[in-house]
């Protein structure tokens, strides 16, 4: 590695230094950052946070220092180590999966064994019969086989009902023929599957006796377990490189009429008989969107930690990061640091508002999952991890009231929540000024493995369609009288009844009318929709707009109101968060609410929620909560307790040392700093360096 | 490289076939691509396009299809190659500037020689006093010394006036002594430095008998001619990977006391007297902005061609990609293309808009930029290519009235431009879904290297502030009755004499009043924001915000009224647009002022420009205007001429080809797929491939 000559090592940043400006930032504040980490939290898993760091940090495979010079090859190389190493101190410690998955976020990249414990293991688990998990899932579990689940095709994404590969039954032998019919029928996307399975759950269209009966899961073998060379009449590869989620080999997959015994067919829902070779329906296909609201409420309860990433990263640099004096300021008095600007708070703040809003929202998604997993427990509940469907309006019906309720409202917070996360680490990198586009920032390679979850797991815009569909569902009920108690139609009603009178919430000075605000804005976009899709019989298609709209005003209701809730006398006080600390977090809601009011102000007067007049004065309020939480900044980043070792950032290090670690990474450990390459175009060579071969133009 | 089986070579993609379906869209529209693409361009610049295309593409150096797959030390090196190559054929036929650049443009990447043609060269030409020419520019432009522009430090950015490195003047021996005295004084993001250049333009604060001068040129020899080696005391490197522009070598710089001539301070405007040791400053430091508003203008015209590539692609993709029925569609009509789904066109067809907005509006600044130079020519202008100065007031005033508007107005363009053509790509990028997410939808990269241009040149945010000081200082004028005639002080003026009276612009039924409420909103945002710093007397630092919604009001006003006017009678006629392409562009343009005026539609109505009612009939229109434009998408977006070469992305072809070209890169082209890991995590090997080491976990 290249060396700095001495004169160099002596070099100081300028005065003052990142460290004590960050010690100043921390002094001035009395945010308890430790009673509001255990309230985000809890001791025990920053315990073993703790515990993790330090078991991983010292381990030379885990070491994170050549990851971003490395190219893809060895990001994938790098990362099968780790997952590798991983599986075997999980093993070894027995650790839960809660702790391997801790671990996991802590390494921060996407392993390509991933698919094998996400996507694999858990469809044999909850789609297998117990001959099946013996035969499959116990080989999975000793890693004799490694699988992944393949379900998009190069053609087909989120419509899961057109995908073209077919499995189809041959009675004689009782096997089912996989094969791919055309060049679109190639799997593609598929994690874990390029470089790494050997084994992949195809989803495939059944077809018996000429009738095609919907797409069902198959254990296709790949690849041979021993030289690891793909079967006869298999063709795989890994689809190339991404914009992020590079580390991953999300591979491709063409089968040329192979055949798999009857057994290959999980069947724990549906099935074929062997000897009639009658096909068998599942007894229940409402309840298959349990899986589907779980895994989006797992993504809405990290978009707060994801973005809160950036926002510590921002944050800390902004407040180290010094330009231009203050036009006003009397004198010399130096620059000023760029947290200081109001434009950039304007730009951070509100995010890191953000972080808690949706980390409270996600906790709420969570336990309400929890209970209605409870109630529901008494029977059995079908369905499994096909968690790229989506459900018909028929299979909403019959799921029961409350899980439609909590099908839709995951679907809108997925939504809206992994949005506000991607943007606003964008937000956060672009205000770190030219040092955010350095890789060393921390964020531009985090937000671009991030990106995808705006894609999955239902797209961001597609899943608006099926709050909406929920919500004019919800309103035709109330309409009709027809409608069960909760949360939804009581504002729907609430809206129905004093539409007329007007509402004259009073946002700016109470918590509890400004998330009712929210609630009628919600109720306005869904009787206007209503009106458009059943009165004036406008063709779906011309409301997505509207759709969207209604789904994104519906997630914010749900966030600020969460965040109130978070905010109770009740649950701080179980938490122990004192006064001081409780009273800047209600400055946070405040900025949260009202910004985001401000920024959809168009709907809130159209629907008289609030007055033109409201508007303005929320937009100066908005300024004031700005100033008033600037000084806690710093604290309220350092409450998320990110370890430096999993941020590997020079711009949010902990100790503010942002130029010193800069200039370390590009000088000491830039590899391409050990070349000579000679730039003359009169030259025939490129590179001089007397280790290399001479490269010719 | 890997191949295909033969049965995997036999398949197709399932019907309808990408190329039937555009090549059905084309045939639906009757909008005259290779009229309007003369229009955008002249025939003379599409002949030129054509040629070079041949001509690079003919040449192996030029080849493209390695480069999604090179880490970034090939990635340079190629990148140098080519740089060279140009240089070369550049040479030998002669080409004028204009037509290298163009070639530029069509290779699409960062050239490691960039700096020393963009700034290296026009520093010492527009800086340099004849002597200086001889001495350094004429070996520059034989290659004899290859040079970068350092001005930009680890811990200075934006603040020019806050730059460490200094030069001190030794009249003993008629040197400059060039240091870094802090780490933070580090040369940093220089481009062409970090492997390339052998002579830096170093910006020094200039230092005589202890006193600072501010920041100068000085020409500093870095690396030995021959060996290409540091020279003694200079320490040079790569400053690493960066979120996009990798084959550019972004380098840091560090000068230990390293002495140049006199000869070598760049002293066409200010210089050192070398027998007295006297100072001598420019005459006139006003008139430096003409050649920063020349580059923020063509940022400007840039714009609308960046966003249009993103815009080609999606719109191609989203005609062949079809996914899901239609809700509404009576039987089996087969899946939708996704262009037809309305939520799609709003994310689209409104940016396609503000491709050929955006086009428009850049050439008026040129056209502006080029009348005010004619006017200027008279006298000497001094200045240079001090791009990355920040003007202060009091060198506005002295600017003259045409300067300082044509300098405020490209601000705010250069500010807005940059931001929607930045946004808009990834807008694009995820409107084709997954495949968007793959380097071969040739969007990702593209963005990723066009960041930067929201910092560089004047932070977006930044800019913001000099267009409000400006349009506060004509207000000001405006009242006390001292403002010259131009376009900003008349619509001030027309504001304050209708204010109280109202506005009641047609913004539906008429095209001029459509502008003119554009030119209203600014007017109100202008005195109100002067209200709060003249009356109220609020600190600069707390109206930041204010500011940025100003300077973005401003720009869009330019934006619809450009678009306005390049649809005069006059200058279609004179360009032969027929009338069924003409009505099209209208349509386009409606939708853009539309489309911006209900997103900001707060602003609107605040300010009286428009009625409530009004917003809620605009959003209508888009709605409709969306369905009018759809069918002649693709035939718009042929219209900008992207070669497939430049374009470089499976999803965008021209032949509609989309998953043949997919499967292709990902299958034949990709190097991943010539290795075997082993995954097994009880296995200690990470590679099996025999040609290949081992790898050890």
């Amino acid at each position: 590695m290249p060396t700095n000559p001495d004169w160099v090592k002596k070099l100081k940043p300028a005065a003052p230094q990142g460290t004590d400006i960050l010690s100043g930032e921390r002094a001035k504040s009395n945010v308890n950052v430790d009673q509001l980490a255990d309230f985000l939290f809890t001791q025990k898993t920053l315990q073993q946070r703790e515990e993790l760091v330090k078991i991983l940090s010292a381990e030379q495979v885990f070491d994170k220092s050549k990851n971003y010079f490395q190219g893809r090859e060895d990001r994938i190389l790098g990362s099968l180590a780790r997952g590798k190493r991983l599986q075997q101190l999980t093993e070894k410690n027995n650790w839960p999966t809660e702790k391997f998955e801790h671990a996991l976020q802590l390494i921060s990249e996407a392993s390509p064994l991933a698919m094998h414990y996400k996507m694999f293991m858990p469809t044999i688990r909850e789609q297998g019969t117990p001959e099946q998990h013996k035969l499959f899932l116990e080989k999975a579990q000793k890693f004799e086989i490694i699988g992944c689940y393949a379900q998009t095709e190069l053609g087909h994404g989120s419509n899961v009902r057109g995908l073209e590969t077919t499995a189809t039954w041959n009675p004689e032998d009782k096997t089912f023929t996989i094969h791919s019919p055309a060049l679109t029928a190639s799997k593609w996307w598929i994690g874990t599957l390029g470089k790494v399975a050997n084994h992949a759950v195809v989803m495939a269209q059944l077809v018996i006796k000429g009738k095609v009966l919907g797409p069902h899961p198959f254990i296709v073998p790949i690849r041979d377990s021993k030289t690891h060379e793909p079967l006869p009449d298999v063709h795989i590869g890994d689809i190339g490189p991404k914009f992020g989620f590079n580390t991953m080999d999300n591979g491709f997959l063409l089968l040329n009429n192979v055949k798999v015994p009857h057994v290959n067919m999980l069947a724990r829902f549906s099935r074929v008989d062997p000897n009639t070779s009658q096909y068998i329906k599942p007894p229940t296909p409402a309840l298959v969107y349990g899986t589907l609201t779980y895994v989006r409420s797992t993504i809405v309860l990290e978009s707060g930690s994801v973005l809160a990433r950036g926002v510590t990263i921002a944050t800390r640099y902004c407040a180290v990061r010094r330009q231009f004096q203050d036009l006003d300021a009397k004198g010399k008095v130096g620059e000023n640091q760029v947290l200081n600007y109001s434009m950039v708070q304007y730009r951070l703040l509100p995010l890191l508002a953000a972080t808690f809003a949706l980390h409270f929202t996600g906790r709420n998604m969570i336990t309400l999952y929890e209970e209605n997993q409870k109630r529901l427990a008494a029977g059995d509940a079908p369905g499994g991890s096909d968690s790229q469907r989506r459900p018909g309006p028929e299979e909403l019906n019959a799921g029961g009231d409350l899980l439609a309720d909590l099908h839709s409202t995951s679907c809108a917070l997925k939504s809206y929540s992994s949005t506000i996360a991607a943007e606003g680490l964008e937000v956060c990198r672009r205000a770190c000024g030219g040092h955010g586009y350095s890789s060393f920032s921390g964020i531009g390679s985090y937000y671009a493995d991030y990106l995808p979850t705006v894609t999955w797991e239902g797209d961001n815009f597609m899943l608006s369609q099926q709050v909406a569909r929920y919500l004019l569902k919800s309103a035709r009920a109330v309409l009709t009288g027809k409608a069960s108690d909760n949360d939804t139609t009581r504002f729907l009603k609430n809206f129905l009844k004093r539409q007329d009178v007007g509402a004259a919430f009073d946002v700016l000075g109470s918590d509890t009318e400004l998330v009712d605000a929210f609630a009628w804005r919600v109720a306005y976009l869904t009787f206007d929709a209503l009106k458009k899709r059943d009165e004036e019989k406008q063709p779906w298609n011309s409301l997505l707009v509207d759709f969207y709209r209604l789904s994104t005003a519906h997630a914010q209701y749900m966030v600020v109101k969460s965040f109130r809730d978070a905010l109770s006398i009740d649950s701080t006080t179980k938490a122990g968060l004192d006064q001081e600390t409780l009273a800047v977090m209600h400055l946070l809601y405040k900025l949260f609410a009202l910004y985001t009011l401000e920024k959809e102000s168009t709907e809130f007067f159209s629907s008289a929620a609030t007055t033109v007049k409201q508007i303005a004065l929320a937009r100066k309020q908005v300024m004031k909560l700005l100033e008033e939480v600037r000084p806690h900044a710093v604290r309220l980043v350092d409450a998320w307790k990110f370890p430096d070792w999993q941020l590997d950032s020079s711009l949010g290090r902990y100790d503010g040392k942002v130029y010193e670690d800069m200039f370390y990474r590009a000088s000491e450990l830039n590899p391409l700093n050990e070349v000579v390459f000679d730039s003359n175009p009169n030259s025939p060579h490129l590179l001089k360096k007397d280790n290399r071969t001479k490269s010719k133009l």
